[in-house]
């Protein structure tokens, strides 16, 4: 498909089938980043800007405050799930029915239908979340023009059941190297045993307490874990390398620097040879007294939750805007073979977010 | 080479370098296997059997004793270090030199020299013994013609600086398996961590006391260690198994069943979800007490050591005839590139053999 028109008249959950009909896995974006486009420059309260497959469209009217409402236009690969249906029950199915289709369909209804919202608002639709961070789209805008991004707020309509979950937990990878003396097994005595070595590492893990610090409002709760161990070099032979990878994912009162300095401390004694970071991304602090935030929590209902994995909230919180999540897809149909999202919770969250910026 | 001609009038020394000369890495050895046919064939006071390229000589004297002398004559894959050569020092250099073409030309100059043995003699020549224990040739005959093996005592020729060793260690590897359950690594919680299961394996590991025990007045020394671990799913998933591999070295004073048995208690109320047997082979008591090693002993002179590396002594003592290794090489320059034997260690190891077989 080359083209593909988008109807903005249509309701949210009509125009979530739409968009789940013209696919785009990551990398792919170009088709459905153009009918993005092409919608947002018919309406006339908008100036738009296109960087990439990255669309980003502003209103102008000189508000006390800027709020974003952003949104990735990528899914995962399509597997036999698209085009969508819409089944008896008010379920539509689809790729990318839940994470994120049925998020951008709300961004798009509110732009084509509060043209004088009482916040300034800044619409982003983004490529390539599902894949390398490096290629994230929202990454790339914050990196080549961070001003397009400039917010008192930001929701993130990705997906958490129509719940508000704020901020985001930090998250540290790292490798742990023990080392030892090779030397044949059955002079085991002639060497030393690098896996042996780790047995402080791994006590030390499975002894581990984390802290669930409560931030405005909200309880985190660290973790502290092996994702991986390797070593060994052959059946007969002592190793003398381990290697214990271990991720910790904490609460975002802690700066990326404090996160390993805690690392650090935790494996001090255990007889670690070598420490190397693998993969770092910070937490989100979940700006939750900001009084758009609060003004945002009033309208929308619920109790808000804390939001342990990492996500894109962390980029606007690099740039000095507090964020959260909060989107129609259910979390855990997200990437899955019968991904789909009910209908009514699309147009709620619509109605939620056109509350919060009307009257 | 199609075909190969040895001299066995030649000194030991100049014999290895002959051996050296024909190329018989693992797997093409008929060339050197017809050729210690052919040698053999021609002296009239020897039976001579073959099984693929795996060559048995006998006398058959009625002594009241039978000893065998048993060398392999393959070896590990050529690096450029064939043919052979001595140098000044009175080194000859070469693959196989040490292992143990040193060994398989004293094998063969005793059959040439010694017509009337004072215990009747067996001297086996077998191929694959650098690969797979399955196509090793000694087992093989042993298989298919245990009696061509039938003996109150056994020398191995293999390289071990010409000192006995007696016996050998056995050797038992298991898989030990933890489990888990499955998680995002950002709710940690939600799951078990497999590799922090293993924690207490590794300190039971790290803490464990090998036996040294005392047979025929040789000490052994067990070791019990991890050579492999592995665990882990993906950066950011709480790993749901992970499997630690341990080799137990036994000395031969426990049966296979023993040892397996003793790994099971020492891992006992270490969490662990299943035990798999990967790989076992049973040790071998050096037997010094029997006449005919006490003879062979008192002969070649030196204090024997325990041997604690599986050899194919452990054959010989499945069939019930004990063992020792006794050979001019040098175990640790075996499978080197700059393999090489001192020539003169060669025809000590004919005389010490020739004493104890003469007279």
């Amino acid at each position: 498909m080359d083209d593909a028109a988008l109807d903005l008249s249509l309701d949210a959950a009509a125009l979530t089938a739409q968009l789940v009909d013209v696919p785009s896995e990551s990398g792919s974006e170009k088709t459905l980043a153009d009918a993005v486009e092409n919608a947002l420059r018919a309406l006339p309260h908008l100036t738009v800007d296109r960087y990439g497959n990255n669309v980003v469209a502003r209103t102008n009217l000189g508000r006390a405050e800027r709020v974003v409402l952003a949104g990735h236009i990528d899914t995962v690969p399509i597997a036999g799930n698209v085009p969508s249906r819409l089944d008896e029950d008010g379920f539509l199915w689809g790729c990318g029915t839940s994470d994120m289709k049925s998020g951008v369909a709300v961004q798009l209804r509110i732009a084509a239908t509060v043209p004088e919202p009482n916040r300034d608002l800044t619409l982003v639709f983004y490529d390539n979340e599902e894949v390398a961070a490096h290629l994230n789209g929202l990454g790339r805008i914050a990196d080549a023009h961070p001003d397009w991004l400039a917010a008192d707020f930001a929701v993130l309509l990705e997906p958490s059941d129509a719940q508000v979950e704020g901020g985001c937990q930090g998250t540290l990878r790292v490798h742990l190297h023990t080392a030892g003396e090779r030397a044949h097994s059955a002079r085991s005595w002639m060497g030393s045993n690098a896996i042996h070595a780790a047995a402080p590492i791994l006590a030390r893990l499975a002894a581990y307490e984390p802290r669930r610090p409560v931030i405005d409002g909200l309880e985190y709760h660290e973790g502290l874990n092996a994702v991986r161990i390797e070593g060994g070099v052959a059946g007969n032979v002592i190793p003398d390398a381990c290697t214990v990878t271990v991720n910790y994912r904490y609460a975002p009162d802690r700066s990326p620097a404090q996160a390993l300095e805690h690392v650090r401390e935790v494996f001090a004694d255990c007889g670690v040879a070598g420490l190397v970071v693998d993969d770092e991304s910070p937490g989100a602090l979940p700006g939750l007294s900001h009084p758009a935030a609060a003004a945002f929590i009033e309208a929308v209902g619920g109790t808000p939750k804390p939001k342990f994995g990492w996500t894109d909230v962390s980029r606007f919180s690099a740039l000095g805007v507090p964020a959260v999540n909060y989107g129609p897809g259910d979390p855990t149909l997200a990437h899955k073979r019968d991904e789909r999202v009910r209908a009514s919770l699309i147009n709620d969250c619509e109605e939620r977010l056109r509350a919060w910026l009307v009257g």
